[in-house]
């Protein structure tokens, strides 16, 4: 991504603590380890005013057409790398985004068989800005059940839920330069300290290049 | 199209009679032209309830990003046609449609610069939903005013306009045989005579192949 400042997305599958490693994060970089450096936090889908309207429209109407809502969340990513992301990098912010261009590939693209081109409707939506560093925070999908037999809902939950930790890894290993993947599976604090590592070192690097 | 019915779409720039003309076929549709098939008219955008509150978000809002616009068009397209279109065809009902493709490709496309991936997120949209005939309105932009000096505004006014009939034309010629270009420049009735012709022979083409 072109401008002077830093762009970090958290990745993951539902319930592996994204909330909690981004608060802890935005706490370590405002209490210094951002530098001097404005610190901004965002979210897709909704991350804009019109995000917001745009999850209105889906939430509240009745059935919306698979594609049509895939095309509402490149919508709302169009909007909101253009008007919020892409100006807080310009004036040399670090950015903390949770989620972007992976789950839409990971959830639409591979679990709803939509295929490649949600992703390039994706790249095309915000003319191919790619975060500085995407933590995956990874962790094997309800482990505690594989111990026992599984119904059939449990079964279908459990293998929806290890096809999108894959996806997640499969773009992880695509560009490891631009990844970091961290064991979720531990103490929260342990976490939070690999993601720091992992951010301290990405940066650093992004000043020396 | 797939389905049993038939789908028109009317196509051309501003000010060229679309609304008259689309009043003129479907009042002759539904006087026995349609024989004892379903007429139901719609338009883009716009066309669902969806589409009405994905406008009003695009309005009211402030800026929009513009590849959020064609995003926010394409979503509309998508929920329309598979909410509205494609059943309205598959019950074998006539269709009659106010703008559709071609208008995205030429005003986003074209004018805005946005190439060709507008057609592409159009037609992964409908899952490539072709009309079996588009009525393309054409009028020379404001013919009157060459004859004498024009000033910045209007001179650019015109250019444009030249540009969006050029655009509708282009892709008239890639497959004539799903358009009928109809001369807009003259009196209405006989614009509407022509249209009938054009829609009746591609009815019967239909029918026999």
């Amino acid at each position: 991504m072109a401008g002077r400042g830093f762009w970090i997305v958290f990745e993951g599958g539902d319930g592996v603590g994204k909330s909690t490693q981004i608060d802890a994060l935005l706490a370590w970089l405002r209490a210094g380890g951002a530098g001097s450096a404005e610190v901004v936090t965002t979210r897709e889908p909704g991350g804009t005013p019109l995000g917001v309207e745009l999850r209105q429209a889906v939430m509240h109407g009745d059935h919306v057409a698979p594609r049509a809502e895939a095309l509402l969340y490149a919508a709302d990513r169009a909007h909101h790398i253009a008007t919020l992301v892409r100006p807080a990098l310009d004036r040399g912010a670090i950015v903390v985004q949770d989620r972007y261009l992976d789950s839409s590939i990971v959830y639409q693209g591979g679990a709803r068989g939509l295929g490649d081109m949600v992703e390039q409707i994706s790249l095309w939506a915000t003319e191919g800005a790619v975060p500085d560093l995407t933590v995956v925070l990874d962790m094997e999908p309800r482990a505690d059940r594989l111990e026992r037999e599984l119904d059939r809902v449990e079964r279908e939950t459990s293998e929806h839920a290890a096809r999108m930790r894959e996806g997640f890894l499969v773009l992880a290993a695509r560009a490891p330069e631009r990844y970091a993947v961290v064991d979720a599976a531990r103490p929260v604090a342990d976490v939070a300290a690999d993601v720091r590592v992992a951010v301290a070192a990405a940066m650093a690097k992004a000043v020396a290049s």
